[in-house]
């Protein structure tokens, strides 16, 4: 193997999620290729998200300050709140321009394989948002999979007692799709939930 | 989007080669996420690797000092050269433990397509070497594809009529292969360099 920085390197970057032993020595050959001011830039931005971004106090999504963007914008209603599993699912949501709420960033969803119950989860906190009685409705837009159906259905038994309307995102037909192509439990799903036209 | 600094670190692994926009968003939560001292330690391999790696001024191979440890080895044999790609050519090489003489790394291979032509590469401080008369062999390892076999060529043409002996790696089977997968032009190859046994 090669020597000192360069391989030092290519074990850092081999460290990575996703970046094997050969993607990380392509890297770091093109970073030791690329200009200075390229990887400079690239550091600073490292050491720019650890210093400045962290997690929202209220809501749990990305935010350089003590709340996010969302939380601190006074046009957007208190009454609803949509719990989602990552910081990357609002940012989705907000690119339907649909959404005028507020989030709940919950960080995953529950996997008893993967060790991740309720209580690993941001569940007490979104209990405590909850508990002030101002929210009228709570959105559950967990992924339609085995464990974002699991954290939705955990969370409609805990929060519906509390007389507060739970909905969950429709399942269907994905727009643009090809009805032939599509898996026989979407379908399903499209047809259970049909509406007049 | 993101906004701020998570999405500035986003861009920049984003244009990183071999990493799109969903690998980009997954490593830049990953490092968010990640230990301060693990992120710190990318970013020293990172302007390390700047600051200490360069190309030996004698192979081009990647060296922290002027010359690599290879061509600063006295041990090793200054009567033949070989010559590869890339730096990560060499590293393959070394692990055989079949060659004990110099390198020359050309910084890749002839290529009119993407507008590499022999000025591109270190061809001219190749054959500086080649004239001070000591080298008896040159063994020509660029990869064995059209741009490989292309830049072979060349050099032999160049480095025959000086009187040094030109070798190419042999083509074949490859070890532990099974015959019936190899593509015709390897087999091809194996059958036209078949040796006695």
């Amino acid at each position: 193997m090669f020597e000192g920085a360069i391989q030092d390197l290519i074990d850092e970057l081999g460290r990575l999620p996703g970046i094997g032993p050969k993607s990380a020595q392509r890297l770091a050959f093109h970073l030791l290729q690329a200009d200075d001011a390229d990887v400079a830039r690239l550091v600073s931005a490292l050491q720019r998200v650890k210093e400045l971004v962290r997690f929202c106090a209220t809501c749990f999504n990305v935010a350089e300050s003590e709340e996010c963007r969302i939380c601190r914008d006074p046009r957007r209603s208190d009454e609803s709140i949509c719990v989602v599993e990552e910081p990357k699912d609002v940012v989705a949501i907000e690119r339907t321009g649909e959404f005028r709420g507020r989030y709940h960033v919950l960080g995953g969803a529950i996997n008893p394989l993967e060790g991740v119950g309720p209580d690993n989860l941001r569940i007490r906190e979104l209990m405590a948002r909850l508990a002030s009685g101002e929210i009228k409705e709570l959105i559950l837009a967990t992924d339609p999979n085995t464990e974002g159906e699991a954290t939705a259905t955990y969370l409609a038994l805990l929060v519906k007692p509390m007389g507060i309307a739970v909905t969950r995102l429709a399942s269907g037909l994905p727009v643009g799709g090809d009805l032939e192509y599509a898996d026989e439990i979407t379908l399903g799903r499209a047809f259970e939930g049909r509406r007049a036209v």
